[in-house]
């Protein structure tokens, strides 16, 4: 199935939208330029077609096995990882701290490894997190035996939160870690819900456990985090005797199948204490933030993924007489195709241009701005329920361009659909994402952060208002509505909030983030329209792209922010 | 996993929103009444629960195959049916004229066994049809032949259109058929996704097929629809010597996996006219109609089955403190949970609704009364377009209530996500469905037909707006604007058309057909709060779900048709 990489899309969001040059040279004290960055892509995406993309249909046909205790993976994994971390690309993608390329490369790869394998690629994502929460948290001797392996992808790391009955409730965990006279713990307990939580890739795992102490107070203040590897390093940082965490189960699941899913049993594990007691949940969301950034942009590598198969079968199959044009004239011409076509890549442009500049704060965050800091935390929630949801709708879109063949396997397309799914449940469902976006970014400072972005906005969608062009006239009036329409939103979930209704407030809490998300999305329109507007004739075919993209977003997309607004003003009872 | 046969929502619509004991009294002259359609659906429901359910998942599990070049279908397959033939079941659903219940009787059982078991559900569906077009079009002999043991079951019927080349473009099938001396014609060539187009269930199988022959005119008028049954019927009307018809492969599908999806090779095999020479396409209208209706029920049946699956599961799981509520209250509680929920409940009130209301306009279509023929043609592909898109949306919220569970496969709601995703493909895709909306229905009589049903619902509306209730004159607000909306862009459509731009028309095609869903979904909650606060005392439970049903409706639903307004109007430019 013919792939374009989306490197041009990230070369032009980087040079004439974002900043980049500036952005690059600043976070990286000049290492990085963006043709440093479009020099890393091309072979990585290389990679991804010629490597790991074999492994994706195998991986969901082949069902991973427990084998004496272990997990077999399917055919052609292992060598598939072995290709991947030989050829550097596990360290490349580290976090910054660990010596990786700048947050904006590791997204661009995030979502190159997503689209060739989800399954796969959810494996170095975690690994890349967990090595973010050892730098971190850890001590020196920790990161001395842990960092390195790990961000060379030799060891892989898990996060194990979910138990039976703590799934969104991590309050209610009940693994216990007992404390030993030489400093290490011993973790007990059954943890599901594991991604990659077992493996035959690497000869080593650590899991980041959490975990609750004997005497730690109730709920979320008495967990900690532990590193429990596989094996226990030896004295030279080798994986030595084996800890007492077993993989006990495999789940059967809709998707993802290439990635085994484990229930694990940790009987006296031996573990050691990451950061504070009682610290685990900060030392954990680390972690956490990093995924939920990663399951937005691994969302989008699928849904790119199926929007481009659809668009090349659109394109290829001849089918019924279109309308008003030639015989022989592909299906993509009907006009309904070419309405999903459209509407699709236009809403894929805005996810792809709202993770690059989340990712762009995230850089200058680690850079230490605090300014950046505060924007990443207020768009990581929007990132990663608003890019999954979406996702899920541009695969369902891809599998209808294809007919009844988009519903037979052997195709490719239904499997994205499958495999993309989870993406608004894992790392937090959309509700957990509308619970921190609404508790911790808006009602908490009373709408601050968001009347500032909101400012932001305004001001690009003023400038565009100007120019003489009638897709930037009618973006500018459609953004000019959707943002009053957010702003009389934002209004009344306070004023909700403010009267002790918080009910009626959270049950306007998902359409409330997706309306911040189309928001968001016709943002990076605007900018994306100035862009083009400013030098039209020196790019054209690609311009005019972008500008009926930008059109069909409005049409499609933005006036979908007035029906979430009234969804997520209707409060408890719906009036 | 327990579901609760919608029964007393039938009867609900039939007792007190639909005038269905004057109906029942007209088109059977007495035969049946309100009371005997409900004591038909309980053993039903009772029979779907006992049999039919329980070769779903095995059936989902375990492929069909072929051996020795018959299908051989997943264990407990051939039971179950037999005991559903055995009972009767066959004959009950079969069409009027073949000796069935009414219409409205027919669609009901139509979601029972939906929910139950969809692959198996469409087996009977498909031969239901092609009894319908049996009985149309055929000779008093072939009526002789195959009615009977195709109405009670014995013998199954399928429908044969698509081929490599010739999916939503029927024009373009080449499958041949010669005639012969005898009056019998030779039929050759290749169909593909064949529903059960071959299986051990019975005994025979009747396979109406779509083909040209030689020196017919080029096109749809070329067509001619033929009787080609697997085993030729004796003297004796048993099956006899086999027919030149092979399964040569089967679909490996995302969902329905229990339905065996052939590709049957047809070579010289025998058939029988059915109908007029070149009149294939009206004779299969026949059948397609009523496809398209129970296309559009059966997805209602899976995604009702999903929702409540979700439900129950809400309500029992415990899961996080939920916001200003008692510790222990279970999920349900949590707003989005319960948004969710509700918006759900909300929709399928109102897909019930509708489709059993064009069941009862296709009863009385069938019963001679011309204005419900020209409703029933309206409306079909709003329900089968409509239903079928929604469903999807409705299990996809069934799996988001279920968290992480939902992506495993043993919970079973994800299977109920895969297997509805072919309703908005087969039968004709919603682009299809909006294009003979648009075209035929709209166009074709300048929006008359659909002026006066607007109308009607207005006068509903007006109503309605009287009564001292605020969700009745919130509702009747929400109704007005749709209604206004709708009026609006079915002007600019036949302004689109009038002035030449068609593509500009269709390109809004399916937008379109989803405000007209939507709208005719709220009028089935304007009727049935008409009801319901009518006598409000009587039934309390009852009608307060009915009400806040009504009102999450309009806050979920209704919010979102100026939203398909603005997408329906964009043209094919986006502006």
């Amino acid at each position: 199935m013919s792939y374009t990489p989306p490197i041009n899309e990230y070369e032009f969001f980087l040079r004439r939208v974002m900043n980049g040059a500036e952005h690059l040279a600043d976070v990286t004290d000049g290492e990085y330029d963006i043709d440093d960055v479009v020099a890393i892509l091309w072979p990585a995406a290389k990679l991804a077609a010629e490597v790991l993309q074999d492994t994706n249909v195998s991986g969901d046909r082949v069902a991973a096995r427990i084998e004496n205790g272990q997990v077999v993976t399917a055919p052609g994994m292992r060598e598939a990882y072995a290709k991947f971390i030989g050829a550097g690309w596990s360290s490349v993608g580290a976090p910054v701290e660990a010596g990786g390329a700048p947050r904006i490369v590791s997204a661009a790869l995030t979502e190159l490894w997503s689209a060739a394998n989800p399954a796969f690629a959810m494996c170095s994502g975690l690994t890349q997190g967990a090595v973010a929460a050892i730098s971190w948290s850890g001590t020196p001797e920790q990161k001395s035996v842990y960092l390195e392996p790990m961000a060379e992808g030799r060891w892989t790391g898990t996060m194990n939160l979910t138990e039976p009955q703590a799934g969104t409730d991590l309050a209610a965990i009940r693994t216990l870690a007992r404390p030993q006279d030489d400093q290490t713990w011993r973790v007990s307990g059954q943890k599901i819900y594991i991604s990659w939580g077992d493996h035959d890739l690497t000869e080593n795992i650590v899991h980041l456990v959490l975990a609750r102490t004997p005497d730690a107070p109730a709920g979320l203040r008495g967990l900690s985090l532990f590193i429990v590897p596989k094996f226990l390093p030896d004295a030279d940082g080798r994986p030595g005797h084996a800890n007492g965490v077993t993989p006990i189960a495999l789940e059967h699941k809709m998707g993802i199948k290439g990635s085994p899913t484990c229930v694990l049993q940790y009987e006296d594990a031996t573990g050691f204490l990451l950061g504070e007691l009682n610290q685990g949940i900060p030392a954990m969301f680390v972690m956490m933030n990093l995924s939920r950034l990663g399951a937005g942009i691994w969302a989008l590598g699928i849904a790119d993924r199926a929007h481009q198969a659809a668009h090349h079968y659109a394109h290829d199959r001849v089918q019924g007489r279109v309308l008003d044009e030639p015989e022989g004239t592909p299906i993509a011409r009907h006009p309904d195709v070419a309405r999903l076509l459209s509407s699709s890549a236009s809403i894929i442009t805005a996810m792809r241009g709202l993770m690059l500049q989340t990712s762009i704060h995230l850089d200058r965050a680690f850079a230490g701005d605090a300014e950046s800091l505060e924007l990443t935390d207020f768009l990581i929630p929007v990132v990663k329920g608003w890019l999954t949801e979406e996702a899920i709708g541009i695969t369902s879109d891809a599998v209808q361009v294809h007919g009844g063949a988009g519903f037979i396997e052997d195709t490719g397309v239904a499997q994205y659909y499958r495999d993309v799914r989870i993406a608004a449940i894992y790392e937090g469902t959309t509700a957990i994402q509308a619970n921190d976006f609404l508790g911790r970014k808006i009602l908490r400072d009373r709408a601050s952060t968001a009347s500032r972005v909101l400012d932001m906005i305004e001001t690009d969608v003023r400038q565009l208002a100007e120019a003489e062009d009638p897709v930037a006239v009618a973006t500018s009036e459609r953004m000019t509505r959707s943002l009053a329409s957010i702003r009389d939103v934002t209004a009344l979930l306070l004023e909700h909030a403010a009267e002790g209704r918080r009910r009626d407030a959270h049950a306007g809490g998902v359409p409330y983030l997706k309306m911040w998300g189309l928001v968001l999305g016709g943002w990076i329109h605007v900018r994306t329209l100035q862009a083009v507007l400013d030098t039209r004739d020196g790019i054209t075919d690609q311009s005019h792209r972008r500008i009926s993209e930008a059109n069909a977003y409005g049409a499609h997309h933005l006036s979908r922010v007035a029906a979430h607004a009234q969804s997520a003003s209707a409060g408890e009872t719906g009036y």
